[in-house]
């Protein structure tokens, strides 16, 4: 008995080990080199307003997908498949800590009730709009046989927006004020969407009643506050930690190790509690910059603030490659190509509705929060509602990995919904980061000048 | 057909997607959290001379699997399978780097042909002791059905040294030229053992004549040639990148990326052409602080230089974690649970001949080397002698992830003799790491004051 034991789990390891994949070998020197090129270009073209990183990683991320789809012969345009795990648990963290880092903290915080109220009820806004639009479209088009749940999840995905791509087009010293809401609101808003994504997995819509809904938000609270509050706590014990037992005495190199990993480990705990990751590393962000970071050594401050800075630059533009080579991924566009017409068609709907579901937030909420202001100083303007209204416009990774996660997994009977979802969403994807982003570049020097 | 494609895609892509993988999270979380741990044990101990990162590290590993052990009943004492694509791609690039980048370059280009002798003669005059002496001694032996090619891979896998091990021992302040030799020839032994075994891999015992070994010799030189141009070539490569472009006008954080990319690069690049990714990384860090570190603003200076011992620093915590968490699984161990005064009798054979081995080309190539020196202060004394012996006596994870490849993958129908290989590898790690870093404390104590 014992040798079969042995053997299966020697099989086992045997497949585990290997010598180094070499075709994981091959697609991770393909992207370092992709990632250097996307430097040294996003550098070279930095004068260029109209591009940027972002921009220049998913061209060269779309442009490599044509060439690997060439050269397979129309195999396949990626070399790596879109995981979730290496969104969630290596790309976000790194970019979203850094934004808490890197806020200017006193704007996030006096401004923090608008943002609540923008991530948090205009997320729901934006989700109840959509949603409903779409049931009231989409059950009128044949396309597959998707039923309210899927509506519903349509919702929450595409109430999701980029706040790693807000990040990327305003500019926190210019307009503080607009930078600190909109990327405030995109934080709250991710916690927000993926709240709602996983409340609407479990839920049975023929069973609409107060309790549930009362259910919801209890739950929603509860997940803000304790995720808030874990990220504080982590916060707040690694400056403890390094304040109490001095580690940086002996060497720098712990201190930095120490402050990464008590991070990281804020977003796995948060994780594995099922609380909202993004949250609690994005507080715990902000609480190490206001308190850590002024208990470390001189060298270390340098150190972490471009060390952070830097892994968030990285995995920033490790994504847009990404996102942009997986676009092409040629099983998905198989379905779309049987129906151009209708995909098309589609994927302008949903633009449509991501466009309304903002604004039908942007402006009640912006008018609410105005009617709270005493000074003409403090209100938000009719031209900074519509910078939040365009800047929020993009849909991102965040949107992919819920789609993905809800269209590629609910049952394979529904083949050509689905198929089509996906297609749509990476569409839509593509296009508002693209186009939103070249117009809200556009719009805000306008706006700029004009607040300014 | 079309259909069924996409079907076999989408049930590929949910599988490989899913939701964050539970099991993942759980064991990252506890990785994570066991590193805090060992920064601030091993800070809280730093008084102690008997203890540092490594052992404490490999304690706490211990400690956890038992931990484990006991919780899931003798199932299973590990959360993460070894993996050789960790090892090689992840944890050893950073260290390895890292070293060349911080290494003393005078000490280290003065004695470079010693450390080039020590290093590639040295490393095959261990392996031609340890493989004869393990076919004259365990051919005797009734072990599973070994063959003269499991022998000739013992020897290769116990010429490995631990490189990153030595870091932790020898201190470059103290003993600089001890420090750059005995790491230099680490960087070159494990250069030299990779290419021993792979040559091994396809090689037929009874063909042995001089166009084979000429061949093998030819091999390595091209190898070792190759290695280090591609290294130099990339760090040059960064350096003029960095001063023609002038990348830190805008930004440190490219800068940064940049700099980090191309060290990468250059060892998956080595890996993919088949060369020896640890010799190109070494060179390139060698080069990187040489000429790319004068060429980037002075904050990137600050950060690249902590930035790299840091993750250096968390690459080993980590892999003493991980050995030390691996070393009790429990399967691993039925056989030699079967017949324990075997088991511990091999051990102590291969620590034996170890020791022998290393002994067979130290004294001998000091005394060659001595010949070439004309000033007494130039030659490695006798003490130099027995430091440079002891200290490089110390396997790790090299050996265990060549053990790995050789005995869990060459056919399931010699079990026995494989299982026994592989526990007397841990063995020989976990005790020639922990005696000899003890022994090694005190000897070198008493040397420094010695020599000084």
């Amino acid at each position: 008995m014992g040798y079969q034991v042995v053997a299966a789990q020697l099989a086992r390891l045997s497949g585990a080990l290997g010598t180094s994949d070499h075709a994981s070998v091959v697609s991770i020197t393909l992207f370092v080199a992709l990632l250097c090129a996307c430097i040294v270009l996003g550098h070279l073209l930095e004068e260029n307003r109209w591009l940027n990183e972002s921009i220049t990683a998913l061209i060269i991320g779309l442009c490599t997908g044509v060439v690997i789809l060439m050269t397979t012969k129309g195999k396949s345009s990626h070399v790596l498949v879109f995981s979730e795990d290496l969104f969630f648990i290596y790309l976000l963290p790194p970019i979203i800590f850094n934004a808490g880092f890197q806020v200017k903290k006193k704007q996030f915080f006096r401004n923090f009730m608008t943002i609540t109220l923008f991530g948090a009820v205009g997320t729901m806004m934006s989700f109840f709009t959509i949603s409903l639009a779409a049931i009231a479209i989409f059950s009128r088009m044949n396309i597959g046989t998707l039923d309210v749940s899927d509506f519903l999840a349509i919702g929450a995905i595409f109430s999701a927006t980029d706040s790693v791509c807000t990040l990327q087009v305003l500019n926190q010293d210019e307009t503080p004020f607009l930078y600190s809401l909109v990327f405030g609101e995109g934080v709250v808003n991710d916690a927000t969407s993926v709240v709602l994504f996983n409340a609407l997995q479990n839920f049975d819509p023929n069973q609409i009643d107060a309790i549930v809904i009362l259910k919801f938000l209890g739950n929603f609270c509860y997940l803000f506050v304790s995720s808030t509050f874990l990220g504080v706590f982590t916060g707040l014990l690694s400056a403890y930690v390094i304040k109490k037992l001095y580690i940086g005495r002996h060497s720098t190199d712990r201190e930095v190790a120490l402050v990464m990993l008590m991070a990281y480990l804020s977003y796995m705990l948060a994780e594995l509690l099922d609380l909202s990751g993004i949250l609690t590393v994005f507080f715990c962000g902000i609480v190490m910059s206001h308190y850590t970071w002024h208990n470390v050594t001189e060298s270390s401050r340098v150190t972490t603030k471009h060390a952070f800075a830097t892994l968030s630059f990285i995995a920033e533009t490790f994504l847009f490659l990404y996102v942009g080579m997986d676009a092409l991924d040629i099983e998905k566009w198989k379905f779309a190509s049987d129906s151009p017409g209708k995909s098309i068609g589609i994927s302008s709907i949903l633009l449509g509705l991501v466009l309304v579901g903002r604004a039908a937030f942007v402006f009640p909420l912006s008018f609410l929060s105005n009617l709270t202001k005493k000074t003409e100083l403090e209100k938000i303007s009719w031209r900074q509602q519509i910078v939040i209204w365009w800047a929020g416009l993009m849909r991102g990774a965040v949107s992919i990995a819920l789609a993905y996660n809800k269209f590629t997994r609910s049952g394979h009977t529904q083949l050509h919904g689905n198929a089509i979802m996906i297609t749509s969403t990476i569409t839509v994807v593509l296009f508002s980061t693209m186009v939103s982003h070249l117009m809200l570049q556009s719009l805000s020097n306008a706006v700029y000048q004009l607040i300014t």
